[in-house]
């Protein structure tokens, strides 16, 4: 078995020689060769935008880490600039404009046709399957619907999301017409991912983290779940194919509802045991997870006694893929992540029970 | 029974007649009466540090809204300008300066005798109980060793608290000796609060939800049960009649973890089914919560039903203190507030078969 064949094995929850491990935002600030390309391109826009500087970028932590996936390097935010709104990323975090906060604003929003409104993006997955050249598979994403209506109706980043949830709470159909509109969206966003050649999708529902359960079921887990059924619907055949992972950030409460969106992989963040993650979501999915970014501040061994500890805590059951909790804090070093990548390796390859034997 | 016992009969799971509640944040900025007064004050801080205006507005809510609980108006920071750190709330936020991030900077603390470094708040209690004369308690309160960490080594409010994870992780003995600094000054202002007057406390840890859990085991739950244990024994027989509350955000994933902290009822948010979480707690401790602040955006009929699953889901056991699972938020419709109350009374009189038969 080769790196190539780990980690898409895993999300299958098939025997692996040893745990797979990619890092949430891999691709980023922490790598001092992403901050001599992102200069290069101008602009985190810019680098966005531009093909061969964005495959340059994603191939990167693998050239460094030695992860057993390269994920796009993009912005779940792409496509709400395909659905009309203004997307700036100044200090302080990204801009959408005019925010969508009416029936009027959610009605004149484009619907997204992905090959032909984020034509950029697709070329940046051929040219990173290219530099990539079958070594490992490459991860393709979107933001979920809810997160996205985060960002929409607020136009920044925000504590509470107040405004989103007002929509839901005074105006429940307005709040349901955005999340359809952006479902679609998002439908089309990864359809044209996977044509173009990513491997893998995962759906990254950070701000999932601010419902009460009831509307977690209600507007972000029903979306998710509508994402990943027509997305298996477009795919046809090839669905079976290509493994989705689904990411709700701040989810401890209400883990066991997650495996009913249909998602092959669920990642759990750095706040629950993964013993008790794999437990609460049942046998039927694989487990993607769960190591505190911060804890990539330790010192080496204490790194490698927590990876252990989430190996551990994982089990012996194949469908294991490590990972942060989170992204990849800004301020890590790249020594430090490079040694949580081989720590894995080594100790995963002791402990799965279900390597081939 | 009276409104004067039903939240510390709740507290300790006797029966009652109706569910009791009270509102996170209840005296606040939501309130006209409070706005009015705090521009009498002339800022936030004067506000807390003028014991007859800090009492009118802890007594505001009973008032307005029928509460049948009032807690002490003062900000979980005070402490920390008697330890020596500049303490101001610009906009945006408070400040604390300068940031403790060193052994140096630990060492210089000061220990706090709360009746002598904090004796406007000592006479707010007092001043509250007056203005309240027995129609409900006073709940005294501070924040658990963790979160004031958050702040001391931050020197404001962040998303990740970055730096008190970097000392955890990399000087673990300089972090312990900060908290336990910390722990002891809680144990001096609360103990005061109940010298004063309170009549019940509750500990605040709303960052521990940037926790693993082993880390949250480490870190904040070692230091709410210390703070916990020698209140109790600076309070020596009296502490029977004293209820104390330990409420950690975000802490979904560590239910189980948290009966261990000695505390009498157990605050959980939003993002949890209550029964869910009355199950993972057992039946040892009393549950307060959880309802999603911003479901007060609700038209009034949505805020009962709401209520009524809250109601249902906390079940028939007593010991269930109804509140908001964080603070009322600023743009809260106060009637929205009185009507969660009257509805909390009304639906939790019929359903409590705790009540006296």
């Amino acid at each position: 078995m080769s790196r190539a064949d780990r980690f898409l094995r895993a999300c299958r929850r098939e025997p692996v020689d040893t745990t797979p491990i990619w890092i949430m935002r891999q691709a980023g600030r922490y790598l001092p060769e992403y901050r001599e390309t992102r200069a290069r391109a101008g602009s985190f826009l810019a680098l966005c935008k531009t093909p061969a500087l964005a495959a340059e970028v994603t191939v990167q932590p693998v050239r460094r880490l030695g992860v057993d996936a390269a994920i796009l390097f993009s912005d779940i935010l792409v496509p709400c600039e395909a659905m009309g709104l203004g997307l700036e990323y100044p200090e302080g975090g990204p801009r959408l404009d005019p925010p969508v906060r009416d029936r009027r604003a959610i009605d004149a929003l484009r619907p997204v046709d992905a090959v032909r409104d984020c034509g950029f993006v697709m070329d940046a997955v051929r040219a990173a399957r290219a530099l990539l050249d079958g070594e490992v598979p490459l991860i393709g994403f979107a933001g979920a619907p809810f997160t996205l209506a985060c960002y929409m109706v607020e136009g920044e980043t925000s504590r509470e999301y107040l405004e989103l949830k007002k929509l839901m709470f005074t105006a429940p159909a307005d709040a349901h017409a955005l999340l359809a509109r952006i479902a679609d969206a998002t439908v089309s966003y990864l359809a044209a991912q996977v044509d173009a050649g990513a491997q893998a999708v995962q759906l990254f529902d950070t701000w999932a983290e601010t419902l009460s359960p009831r509307d977690f079921d209600e507007f972000a887990l029903a979306y998710a779940t509508r994402v990943i059924r027509d997305l298996r619907a477009r795919l046809g055949a090839r669905a079976a194919g290509v493994p989705v992972i689904y990411f709700a950030r701040g989810a401890a409460g209400v883990l066991e509802r997650l495996p009913s969106c249909g998602a092959d992989v669920l990642g759990v963040d750095w706040r629950v045991e993964i013993g008790a993650a794999r437990r609460r979501l049942g046998a039927g999915v694989a487990v993607q997870g769960n190591l505190d970014p911060a804890a990539l501040f330790l010192p080496p061994g204490e790194i490698d006694r927590r990876a252990g500890e989430i190996l551990d805590g994982a089990g012996a059951a194949p469908g294991h893929v490590f990972n942060l909790g989170h992204g990849i804090l800004p301020p890590t070093d790249p020594e430090h992540a490079k040694r949580l990548v081989e720590t894995v390796h080594r100790l995963g390859a002791g402990r799965t029970a279900g390597a081939p034997a």
